[in-house]
């Protein structure tokens, strides 16, 4: 087997037995029939349709080194700048489909798999078998085509007890044992964000550093399917919705957040891609230039986003007869400019690419960084423009069912536009407060806002990367010194 | 009948025959049972307990001049700088029952329709009944405790036809006959805000001027019972909840905001407060001050709103164990300097009140429209300080639910705080998100944005209302020809 | 002797024998002729000449309980509510004279001294002397009409060598000796703002901790005329013109900043405040409420400066035909809300005002705090108003010797105004340039932003100051854990 | 000739026989004496010196095709993807040696007259001998390293009088009378920057439309010497100085402003470029690329100076040792953030070239406009970042002569830094004072604020150019319509 369609992709999700709670209650039935799914796997089905269709397959697939199938573009290890190009419009066409709504869209997570496989070398000094799982995982699931979520951030007492107790009370995920057939991990994880609709998840923390032990029990990374004996997903509430003309976003796109817990699973020896030193956890992520090649599967998605954004910016204005006031032509202007820059800055990106010590190449780290700490920011001023120009229109919206209700000829009658029927014009409007003031739009922004961290890590990734501190200062020292 | 206990309040309002529509189906049974309405009604009928209340009754209510029944302080005309404290007073204790968020407490058209009250005199020359009717209807609300909504916005298409088409094809609101019993009137309003959950409503539209006719038809401005044949109410999505831990805000705070369309509707001939004359619609604003006593209330309000955020700021940095980091401090601080503001503009509008022509009192209208420009933006800013604090906190929560479950000992041992238990610290978390992130907070951020009008709006009526723009200037002209 | 007209000022100044460098030369001859001081001497008279005046007399002076002769009102201690009001109308009426340009008129520090000997009781546990010594030091300053500035912060590698050094090695501020006339003081301080126009210096460093011996020779406290020997001034760049049409500001309100050395200079005894024991600085800011008082001096000059600037930014959009523009409203609106803020703030500080234990009244400090926060943040808005507005016509103005000179024909045909003559039209560009593009309105800029400490130290000011932390996060446990 | 040396250039600008006003008087002499154009004389020579250099000719010159010498890169019409990165070379080399704080560098007008050539065509069916005259034109310039300034604005007055006034009375400038000789002009325009330092001035006014003649005689585009009779240069105040030490900034690029006015000038036949239909002038803008040239020359500098305030901004914060604080983090990690901007943009100009109709190669626009709107925001922002780091220690600083004078050891010995002199810290403290608060800062700002127009003609020039509008919202009404 090699690419899925949506069909295999839902048969997968359904046959799962995971153990998965909403709302004090566990899931019973497929996951695909579920409100608070459905609408998901469906948009996700429909992106595995996508690879398969004849219009996109060249552009979306290649051929599997070790199978000779047909595997997703975005597993390729880019070998060269030509690798970057294609993947990025692998990557484009997925992003434009969910017009940038999906931030675990499958690329991101292949995108992160294969990373992490480019720098398996790393692991060859710390134990062979550990290089050879890695690989092998990654291979895996480029030719399984496996949908992948994953577990890296803790909850808040967990890095707290990691750091101050003792380890045996600690609540910090370790692995408690270790016998034949792997090693028994327990803990808990925060924002597994489509842990549910997805098949397998990878599981990878960032260990406190121990003292006194030679073999750090919180140091580990591993992948396991969905559904091994301990494992419990916890969601919150679904923002999901049936009517695609109520709720276009989050009928479509509500990726669904859970808290996984790890309660003695038994952890399959194969699957385990380090353990021990913690020194590790800081140079797969760094070697395999994890957050780099992250970046740039975001940067393209925050340009769609952007051109969804300012279309429907634009639209609304329209539709209130404002589009060319002054004040709307400079938001207008301003949205254009910062669309330039992240086309520019993924631009550069391919660019500037070049070559790691493992042969693979790498797009250029700091023009990536530079889209992700402009578009934090910029996402939230997007949003508010539409909330400034929405203004009441965002607070009072009738439904679908109100249109074709008794009385829906009043609204017939006395919500259209100017050149708009009343349907036709509040779904913008509905649209609009999706994104500026509902409970999907909310979680949308906060997820935008720290997507990759928050302001300060953020800031702090940028400013180690640069490498040009010494020579501007000196440059300034020289000025001040110069006679002339 | 003079104050009425939250027992009669309900009553009243379930006793309504009521038309009113909620996603596409006509509401049957009482509202006080509805999901919709239920924690509104309860808040709200609480908020009249109080009134009654032994500990409350001096200072929330005084004696009816026409009755010598005990009325509702904020149905006072003031007469002097004491009655304004009184008011003040008054409403203070509703706002800090209900924290700032109800936008439409009962003071809101208690002070409304007083303030139209004060004008009445104006309407003399109109024509002296319907001086009459005005006055007649004050008392009869002050004397019943009437719960009023008010309608005074239109549609966008119906401003437009109102400008543009003949009289016979405009849906804007117009008085279409007039017979024995009263005016039959046509028409849809925008955003009445509680209207299902009051007794009454007002509608005070903004006419367009006609041209070529004595009789202005879009010009009138009257009262009456939500229940008469011909009016309908249209919900939007309610954003109500039961739970108090899951929703503490929304459980207890939604308002729901109505369409309200008028078919043919007769309206007595003794609600009506003018009819045909333009004119009347700005004077009876302007000259009853209703921006300025409207605003009094309002920053009474946002006094005790600013102080509710404060209190979650401080609680949620604490918990999270940053509450000393200079960042945090600098917001508290900031929060504090616009809390020390907003009373501060309350206490110059009442120092600074004046007489008005018909002896009442009148706070004074700068500060308080300080107020509002000032709030309707540090409200935003207030509620991006708790996103950010909160960050991806108010993303994963699990709900009440979660915690009762055969799920909850995880949620106890791994979500609990630094000193907290799980269940106080994620009621933080979704007292957070419910502001931050939820589609109750998003449409208590786009209501206080637009509370008193769009910026524009807000300006323009500052700008206008500031009479020293001659002064200023000619202090420069001389500055600039002064010889030393 | 008691208030003094501007020609004793004068005379007072040029009789020092002041060790004052400017561009590396020791300034001979009157400062009163100096362009470096001319202007800002001649400002400074005229303000004492209004107090000689019979017009204002009466407001702004009082009889001195010592002498029975009228002194300055600034040096009252308020006893009521009543006396805060009157030193208000003094302080008012200087603020409007310079427009509220100076950061440093003869009120500042007239309040400074006032509020440091409300809190002379405090020294009588550590020396009576020196309780003595500073109510002397208050009286002699009232009943003559001291011209007074202040020498607080010590250059950068002071403080660090107070922190680090042995003793033997620091150059932080220290008594070094102490014999029978006095004590004997080296050490620098940045800023002495108008250092050399005045007559005496009061000197209050904030002294390092001293580990290990009983008297801290960095704690100490005195005042002493300008030209004792030891002293040296050394100026930065003058900003001062001669020209009052090309500057209007810097040819009136330049208030020359002194770098201030003291070389074993020798401080009589009964100039000293406190010696030795360094919890006496933090008593005194704190006790005689310092920075409360000090507030209310900036407060009142913050109104008037507002409303120079409101008033030039008006006159500014009217000589270019935009003052009616929907932009231009927002930002007058927004320049009349924090008028009227500032306004507010003062008026609370003084109905909130309150009797301190010794028996003085002090204005309520947190809304003070708060316009000095909104102040030091919203003045560089105003000044970039301008700036946006003024646009190229704040780079390109010709002189008012172009205007007289053989092209000045050109420049009266070509750049008039509207309704103004080329001389008018550019005298407002010149002002706005100096406020907006020049060396002078750049100080201002920075003056203002530092005025009360940086934006930290503000904000923790603020956060200490306030006592409802607790209350308010009270207000949301209690909240929380609501039933209803 | 071709290339000029420094000396040569400094030859041409002091023999010209210019009528140039500085504070009401008439210059006479060199004008590379006078302190007021002294410095920046000096830098601009050794640009010119630069191109002749053996290390730099390469990469600044290329072969004229007409005369075979050596000419300025800046000049070449770009053909291909690689002249514009020769093109962007050579400005690199200029804008590193200034630093980017030359505005006027003759790179900027070099590639301005260069883009008027490109489409010398569309001048064709106008007059043959108009399009003749400007590829002469650009031709002389180029064989002959004519240094250009311009003059585009008229005065406001000016303006205003060509929509009002007949005429007989305007004010704006106009053809007067055409005689054999040429066409004899009258009029003024502001802010030719570098008038005095260059050799010609290209003229070229955005013409008011006039209704009722064949021939406007607003309409007109040319290049003259500056020294022409009936020509006047009116200086605003120099902000030039001698020592580098205090002013490092402004002692050598202090590019002096003028008004330039042209009273009955002779402008000979040939050096006309087109005349008498308003059409032209628009339309030489468009179709020659000119803002698309201009900005990419822009962009350049914009990176080179970001890099400069980056520098300053690390070493001030160094000297103050708080570079690692994590307010600095996040303001350093933003410059670099817009500097990886810049270059992006710049890069994606370049890759995104295309051939335009006449067969020159264009830099694609929407990323020059977006570096445009990013930089005249930003650059203010990064002036504030120096400002609050530099508090108060940007106003209290001594200069170089009190360094040396009988009170330098004091300065020695208290101002100096943590391991660095007093000499070396305070130039650190001059340099941020220069670019932070000196009237040279200030005319800096407002220079790249408005430098190709205030923030709406920007904001229009992105709006309009950008053609994805319908596109995008098409996008949404698909999105709207669709069914799943």
């Amino acid at each position: 087997m090699a690419i899925k369609s949506g069909k295999q992709y839902i048969e997968q999700i359904d046959q799962q037995n995971i153990d998965i709670w909403y709302k004090g209650s566990r899931i019973e039935g497929p996951l695909s029939e579920h409100p608070a799914f459905r609408g998901l796997i469906q948009t996700q089905a429909d992106l595995y349709d996508m690879q398969c269709d004849a219009r996109y397959i060249e552009q979306m697939t290649y051929l599997s080194p070790d199978t000779g199938e047909r595997v997703g573009l975005s597993f390729l290890p880019p070998r060269n700048v030509e690798d970057l190009q294609k993947r990025r419009t692998m990557m484009e066409l997925w992003s434009n489909r969910h017009h940038g709504f999906l931030g675990r869209a499958p690329d991101y997570m292949n995108t992160a798999i294969m990373s992490l496989y480019t720098a398996a070398d790393i692991l060859e000094e710390h134990n062979p078998k550990y290089a050879e799982n890695l690989r092998n995982y990654y291979k895996y699931c480029r030719d399984h085509d496996i949908t992948l979520s994953h577990a890296f951030i803790q909850p808040y007492s967990c890095k707290l007890s990691a750091q101050q107790d003792t380890e045996e009370d600690s609540i910090a995920a370790k692995v408690i044992e270790i016998n034949d057939e792997g090693m028994i991990v327990s803990g808990a994880f925060m924002m597994a964000t489509q842990g549910a609709t997805c098949e397998e998840i990878l599981v990878f923390p960032t260990p406190a550093p121990t003292m006194c032990r030679d073999v750090n029990p919180y140091a580990f990374a591993f992948a396991v399917p969905n559904d091994l004996p301990g494992m419990t997903f916890i969601c919150r509430e679904s923002y999901g919705a049936s009517s695609t003309y109520d709720y276009p976003l989050s009928a479509r796109y509500e990726e669904m957040d859970t808290l996984v817990i790890f309660d003695r699973v038994l952890v399959p020896h194969e699957r385990v891609f380090y353990y021990g030193d913690e020194a590790y956890a800081g140079r797969l992520f760094s070697e395999s230039h994890f957050h780099t090649h992250i970046a740039h599967q975001m940067t393209i998605r925050f340009i769609v986003k952007t051109e969804f954004m300012l279309g429907l910016l634009e639209s609304l204005a329209d539709e209130q007869n404002v589009g060319l006031e002054p004040h709307m032509i400079m938001n207008v202007s301003k949205i254009i400019t910062f669309l330039e820059t992240f086309k520019a800055l993924r631009l550069a990106s391919e660019q500037g690419a070049s070559e790691d010590k493992f042969g693979y190449f790498v797009p250029a780290a700091s023009p990536l960084f530079a889209s992700s700490l402009l578009f934090s920011k910029f996402y939230t001023e997007m949003v508010e423009m539409i909330q400034l120009l929405g203004s009441s229109g965002l607070i009072m919206i009738p439904s679908e069912l109100d249109l074709h209700s008794d009385s829906g000829p009043y609204l017939n009658q006395y919500l259209k536009g100017t050149t708009t029927e009343a349907r036709e014009r509040l779904a913008l409007f509905r649209l609009s407060w999706e994104l500026g003031a509902s409970s999907f739009g909310g979680r949308q922004t906060q997820f935008e806002r720290f997507f990759f961290g928050n302001a300060q890590t953020v800031a702090y990734r940028m400013y180690n990367h640069f490498d040009q501190h010494d020579q501007l200062q000196s440059r300034i020292t020289d000025f001040i010194n110069k006679k002339q």
